[in-house]
C-alpha cells in the first residue's frame, strides 16, 4: 500500500514556506482577535516557513465599523462576515465572536464552503460538536478548537494524537481560571467567597454575567470537550452533571485546610463500569476536595492544569494560563498554522473520533465519596442514629469527627465511595432527623 | 487554492478503521518493545478505529533467535532486521533497538526504502538528526520520535503543533528521572549521594553503565532535541554544554533547603541575544538550584517535567513519567497511530523545520548566575579581598554571607547574572587567592 498512499502525499518542502499563499478570514476583533492579528503580523516570515506558506489576513468582520480598531488595516474591516468567509481567497475562517447561535451560522457556513474553521467557541462546540464535525468531515476540511479548553494548555492537541495510543481512564481539570482564583483567594487569605468574588472582579477576571464561570458552565462546556475526545463518544454540554462554587463558605476552606485539603472546582471525566459490566462515561463538574499533596491542590491564581490518569502513560499533568488574550491567541494561531500546513500541504487534522459511542452513565450511578459537615444536638445517641442512617442506605463511613464548638455540636463525616443517588439520598434522610439542626455543607471528594 | 487542495485529500471516513491495513515492522523485543507489542494486541481494534485502518504486525526484529521471548507468536520474530524492514508489506518501522551506529543503519535503511519511521531512540536522533530529517524529507515519510523525551510526556508533539503559532523563549526540563530520584532521595531523606546512588540502583533505575545518567549525557541528547524544534534550529549533542550531578554533596543539598532551594539537573534551552544583537540559542544541562516555590523543584522521584516560556502563551509546564516500558510504549504507540493515519488518509507530520538557522552560542557567552561555597581563613580583609575581585572581574555580588562553623569559616556568594566565562575566571582567581582555604561548591542558579 505504500505506493498507493505516497501518491497522496504532495512534496514536503521543509523551511521553504514557498507553498500557496493561504488566506485567512477573522470574524470577531476582540481581545483575542486583536491579539491573534498583531502575533500574526508580527511573525508572518517566521510563521511562513513553519506552516509551508505565507498566511495572509484577506478581511476582518466586526459587528460595528463605525467603532475605533486599533492595530488592524481598515481596509480589511468589514460588517458582512458571509461575504468574507465566502471570498474566493479565503481558505481559513477564524471564529472568535463568542456566543452560540450566531457563530453556529458563521462556522456552519464556513465548513460548507469548503473553508477549514478555527474556532476558540467552548460554548459551541460543546453544544453542536456533532453537527459541525459531519460539516467538516462532509467538506473534508480541518475544525479546529485547542483554544477552547484551558486556552495556551495543548491538551486537546494532546488527546487526539499523543495519547491516540493509550486508554485515558480519568481526567481531572481545573478549567476555569475564575472559579479558581476566587477559591485560592479564599483559600490564601481566609475571605469570605464574597470579598474574593469583589476581588476577582476588581482583577478583570469576572465576566458581566459571571454565572457560567461560577456556577461551572464554563468548565462544564470544557468537560464536555474533553470527555469527547478521551473517550471517542460525544458527550454533550447537558450530558454534563454540574455544580458552582457559589455555596462555597470560609468556614468550609478552613475545615479543608486543617484536614490538609484544597477545594477546587474539578471537571472530572471518567471511564466507569455499570452494574452490567459495560463501560460508561461520568462527566462532571463540582467542588471537589483534594489532598495537598495531590499537584492540582498548589494550582494558584487563575492557572489551569489538567491531570490526566491513563493506562499506559500513568499520570500526566499539563498546567498553565487557562485565559487571556495571548495565551488564547497563542493556541489559535498554533491551530492556524496546523490548518494552513494541511492547505498547502495536504491531510487533514485527526477530527472528533467519536467510534466508541458510549452511554453517558447516570449521574445517580456515579461512584463519589462524601464530605459532610452537620450541627448535631448535644445528647447520647447521636452518632449511633446518624450511622444507622448510613448503614440502612448503604453508605460505609471512612472517618467520623464529632466537635465541640462555642456554636454548638459538629459532626463531620467522611464516607468511603459509593453510589452518588445512595449519598443524596442518605443526606436528604440526615437533614431531616430530628438528631441533626443543620447540614452545613457537602463536598464532593477526589478519589 | 481551496480546489487544488482539496484534490490532494483523500476522503476521511473517521471512526470507520476501513481503510488499508498498515503493516508495521518492530526492531527489539525489550522492556518497551514487549510492552508495545501487548498494547497493540490489546487494543486492536479501537486502535484501527483511532488510525483510519488496522495495523498489522508483520515481524519482530531481535539480536538472538535462540533466546525465549514471552507475548509475541514466534513466527513474527527473525534476526534478520533488513529483509524485515524490506518487506513488501511493510509500512512503518519503529526502532526500539538502543544505542547509535547500528539503528542509525537500520533507521535509514527504512527511510530510504520509504517506510516510515517511529523511533524511542533519543541518542540517534541527538547525534543524526539532520541525516535522518534529510532521509524522510526526501522519500516524503513520517519521522516521529516522541517517546525520545520525557517518554509519555507529549513535549515533542507540542513543540512541533500546538506551539508553531508562538515563540519559545525558554525551556527548562528535568529530563532525566534516575538524577532526579537520587536528588530527591538526597533531599528529602538527607542521604549522601553514595547512599541515594545505591537506593535508585537497588530500585533498577540505574543502566549498567550509569554515566549516560549520572553525568547528564542522556539530558544532553533530549536538550539537543527539544532546543532543535523550539528554535527551529539544528542542535546536536555536541553544541550542549554538559555536567553531571555526581560531585553534587549532602551539605550541598543542605544548604539548599535551607536557602528555600532545591538542586535539579535541568536542561536548560534558551533563546539568548548576542552582544550584536543577533539571537542565538544556548542548550545546557548542569545542576541548578530551583526556588522551592517553582513548579520544577516539587517534581519528585523519578518524574519528569518539562516548564516552558513563551511570549504567547507564557509560562507551561508539563509532567509526568518520564521512563519506564508503558509511559514510553504510550508515547511510541502514539506515533504509531499519527503514521498510520499518514499512510492511510495522507498527509505528513511536521518535519524538524530548521529554517531559522541560528547560531549555538558560545558557552562562556552565555549568561547564568553562580552561588560559590568556599573555606576562607578567619581573618579581616578576607571579604574586601573575594569583593575586589569580583569587581575586577565584572562579577556584580547580589548576597554574601559569612558563617562561623566548627569547621571554620565560610563565605557564600550569590552573584548577580554574568557571563559564564567571567564567572568561571572569578572563580579560578578566587580558589588561587591565599584567603581561600578550598572552594567546596559552585552551582548555578535558575534565573
Amino acid at each position: 500500500m505504500s505506493t498507493e498512499a505516497n501518491k497522496l502525499q504532495p512534496a514536503f518542502n521543509p523551511g521553504k514556506g514557498e507553498g500557496q499563499a493561504v488566506g485567512l478570514a477573522i470574524l470577531g476583533y476582540g481581545t483575542v482577535g486583536s491579539e491573534v492579528l498583531r502575533l500574526l503580523n508580527k511573525h508572518s516570515d517566521s510563521l511562513a516557513q513553519r506552516a509551508g506558506g505565507p498566511i495572509q489576513i484577506k478581511g476582518v468582520a466586526v459587528s460595528d465599523l463605525s467603532k475605533p480598531r486599533a492595530g488592524v488595516d481598515p481596509e480589511l474591516l468589514t460588517d458582512d462576515a458571509y461575504s468574507l468567509i465566502n471570498r474566493e481567497d479565503v481558505d481559513i475562517v477564524v471564529e472568535l465572536i463568542g456566543g452560540i447561535d450566531y457563530p453556529r451560522e458563521l462556522v456552519l457556513a464556513a465548513l460548507k464552503a469548503g473553508k477549514s474553521v478555527v474556532t476558540a467557541n467552548k460554548a459551541l462546540v460543546a453544544a453542536h460538536a456533532d453537527e459541525l464535525a459531519a460539516a467538516a468531515d462532509a467538506a473534508k476540511v480541518d475544525l479546529y478548537f485547542e483554544a477552547a479548553v484551558a486556552a495556551a494548555i495543548p491538551v486537546l492537541g494532546m488527546l487526539r494524537r499523543s495519547l491516540a495510543g493509550d486508554q485515558v481512564q480519568r481526567i481531572s481539570g481545573i478549567v476555569n481560571g475564575t472559579t479558581n482564583f476566587i477559591l485560592d483567594a479564599m483559600d490564601s487569605t481566609g475571605a469570605t467567597y464574597e470579598e474574593a468574588f469583589a476581588e476577582a472582579s476588581r482583577l478583570g477576571y469576572v465576566e458581566a454575567d459571571p454565572s457560567a464561570d461560577v456556577e461551572g458552565y464554563d468548565a462544564a462546556s470544557k468537560a464536555a470537550i474533553l470527555a469527547s475526545l478521551a473517550f471517542h463518544t460525544r458527550v454533550k454540554f447537558d450530558d454534563v452533571y454540574c455544580e458552582g462554587i457559589s455555596k462555597i463558605t470560609a468556614d468550609d476552606i478552613k475545615a479543608a485546610k486543617a484536614a490538609g485539603q484544597a477545594i477546587k472546582l474539578l471537571a472530572t471525566c471518567e471511564l466507569i463500569t455499570n452494574d452490567s459490566g459495560e463501560s460508561e462515561i461520568s462527566a462532571r463538574v463540582h467542588p471537589t476536595l483534594v489532598n495537598r499533596s495531590h499537584p492540582l491542590a498548589s494550582v494558584s491564581k487563575s492557572y489551569n492544569a489538567v491531570f490526566v490518569e491513563s493506562e499506559a502513560a500513568g499520570e500526566l499533568m499539563f498546567y498553565g494560563n487557562g485565559a487571556g488574550g495571548a495565551p488564547t491567541a497563542s493556541a489559535v494561531i498554533g491551530d492556524i498554522v496546523g490548518a494552513t500546513r494541511n492547505k498547502v500541504l495536504g491531510g487533514r487534522a485527526p477530527g472528533d473520533n467519536t467510534y466508541a459511542n458510549l452511554a453517558i452513565a447516570d449521574f445517580g450511578n456515579v461512584r463519589t465519596r462524601y464530605h459532610i459537615d452537620m450541627k448535631v444536638e448535644d445528647r447520647t445517641g447521636v452518632l449511633a442514629e446518624i450511622a444507622t442512617i448510613c448503614v440502612e442506605n448503604n453508605i460505609s463511613l471512612r472517618t467520623v469527627r464529632q466537635e465541640q464548638y462555642p456554636t454548638g455540636t459538629r459532626l463531620i463525616l467522611v464516607t468511603h465511595t459509593a453510589r452518588e443517588a445512595d449519598l443524596a439520598r442518605t443526606v436528604d434522610i440526615i437533614a431531616a432527623s430530628s438528631a441533626v439542626l443543620g447540614v452545613e455543607s457537602v463536598i464532593r471528594l477526589a478519589e
